[in-house]
């Protein structure tokens, strides 16, 4: 028998009931049906997102709601400082360029996350800049950005904060409301344990004032035409019908089990997978790891494309390699959704058998045992 | 029992081979198992659309893949023309104007297509057009437009023309190449057999052209960025993997019973269905009658929301109602995808009845008898 387990940082791991759920007949969206069900999925993702602004559900991946969410933000007047810390912190620099939005972008040495103090000292520079674009979790680079302090002195500042919680929202505590940040967005096939196919964005007042204090080239990623929709719980184009269905399931799960949790939960499994990488001998890759996504250095002689084709091929882990810069020279864990410390053991024993066979020196069962004892400790 | 059929123009019907197929495990897509399912999805839309033209699939619905048409073939120094002959023509209209695009639009009276003649007219009386959007079956008025002929005339003139095939590819003839259209697109919901959050664009020589001399302020609809992914099969942003996989699944189908058999039935179904309404003594709504949807008006001393409701809510038929102004005045019935004669038949049946529970004189029979007629006639 050879099980599959994703443990790549998005796609994730679908539960059953979701997956069946969004096999049923199809039905139709302009419906009280729908509507209710839509209804219920927003209150979900309010708790989601900690907060009691509007969220939005786009039929899109990440990246859509991500351009709505930086368009409406930047009509012309005002400037935003992007902070590039990674390959995601890049593409929001290039939505803020292809619109034509004044911005400056910021570079930040991969692996490193943002502080507040990054923001300061950018913001004191540059008075005219009254919007900050972060990435909580920069999935490319396993980074963490101090999401809780930059919102404080943006709040200070009267500036907008625009944070891409893609790998963040649903697996790292996020507080929208009570850290005061504008608009959060996630994505459907991360924390969520949905496919892909989603956009999510959580929308405060503040940034709706923004959004509508402007007009920017835009229509399908328009936020203001979801918002219209959303008073009749309606979508402004045919949505996803499918995988809303999903959503509603899946959160329903996310709420049975509080948040509160799963961010444990999910700590737990990062602080597990970092002791074992270390217990083998190796080296975690960021100077600030975060715990939805555990990034490795490959050491010297050991094959990264080799290593991640032998734990799926002969093991069924899905892992993945790097980007950009960093391809070939890290492997990447995801502690994210539906998996649990008994899949971790798993990918990190099969990590082990894998490292041993292309003849790196490795006691088998060292990781095992480190992360086994973070989650005695923490689980049991 | 009360079964639930769909004949709403999308959602339509999806079979259980591709809902299950779409309910298999989560599987990652920067593999080759995701590149090699990309590249033969790709050929089956080139049969789809009946063209050797680069076929992209976006991550959202159809109206993601025309803003991404319309947008990447009128950057400034070009022109437009719109056809406003419905909902969704008017949805074009509104891309233009909020992506600043030099535009006209002519408004064409609800329920008529657009004609080669029109176009001439508009062309000749100002030569600054270069670029025509047409919507081929107009889904809100259940109108059919010539694009064959249409086409003919934009070639003449050196004119792109970008063709709204949402309710028409997969359903009606479309001949792409030989025509000579620019740009086609349609969506995942419709004669595809799909769920919602996939649309499509087929893009000509002539289209990249235009798009490669120009810049839009566009990121998640770029075609540019959709074509430089799928040299490798890939995609630019994370796709929806699982409706993917679905689409490899139905366009199999498609293909096994060939389009000119699909367009031949879907031809049949409209031609009984518009024989049944003027046997019960009722009018087809249209002018220029599409054979995708056939629209009906109600008639006076018949609720529209009551005949729909009791259609859905006694007997499990799914019809549409009119949008805009033609709300409360028609009714509608899809003929695309997954439905058959027999399924039509059942439609029909439960119309009479309903119709005549709503005090409206009715010989029950005589609609199913006269669709019944055109299905033996041309299916048997």
């Amino acid at each position: 028998m050879k099980k599959e387990r994703l443990f790549t940082p998005g796609p994730t791991m679908v539960p059953e009931e979701v997956l069946l759920e969004m096999a049923q007949p199809m039905r139709h969206h302009r419906t009280a049906w729908y509507r209710e069900m839509a209804k219920e999925v927003h209150e979900l993702l309010q708790y989601l997102f900690q907060t009691k602004s509007l969220c939005m559900t786009f039929t899109g991946s990440g990246t859509s709601a991500m351009e709505g969410a930086i368009v409406g933000c930047c009509p012309p007047g005002h400037k935003a400082l992007v902070f590039r810390n990674g390959k995601f912190a890049e593409r929001w620099a290039k939505v803020c360029a292809s619109f034509g939005i004044d911005h400056t972008v910021v570079d930040v040495e991969w692996g490193h996350g943002i502080k507040a103090a990054d923001v300061v000292k950018q913001m004191d520079a540059d008075p005219k800049i009254d919007t900050v674009i972060v990435v909580h979790s920069e999935t490319s680079t396993t980074a963490l950005s101090d999401v809780e302090a930059i919102a404080k002195v943006t709040r200070d500042r009267k500036a907008l904060l625009l944070v891409d919680g893609i790998t963040a929202v649903g697996a790292l505590p996020v507080k929208m409301d009570a850290w005061g940040v504008d608009v959060y967005v996630t994505g459907s096939q991360k924390a969520m344990m949905l496919p892909p196919g989603l956009g999510f964005a959580a929308v405060s007042d503040r940034a709706w004032e923004r959004i509508d204090s402007g007009k920017m080239p835009t229509l399908y990623n328009d936020l203001k035409a979801y918002r219209k929709s959303h008073e009749t719980f309606d979508a402004p184009y045919t949505p996803a019908v499918t995988l809303v269905r999903g959503t509603l399931v899946a959160l329903r799960m996310v709420k049975e089990r509080t948040l509160e949790a799963i961010w444990s939960e999910t700590a737990t499994l990062a602080r597990g997978t970092r002791a074992a990488v270390e217990a083998i001998g190796l080296k975690v890759y960021p100077k600030d790891p975060v715990d939805s996504v555990t990034a490795m250095l490959v050491p010297d002689g050991v094959d990264e494309g080799k290593l991640r084709s032998t734990m799926r091929d002969k093991f069924g882990f899905h892992i993945a390699g790097g980007q950009g810069d960093l391809k070939g020279k890290i492997v990447r864990f995801s502690h994210m959704g539906y998996v649990d410390a008994f899949d971790t053991l798993g990918v990190i024993a099969a990590l082990e058998m894998v490292l041993k066979g292309q003849g790196y020196d490795v006691k088998i069962g060292a990781g095992v045992a480190a992360a086994q004892a973070v989650f005695a400790e923490n689980l049991a």
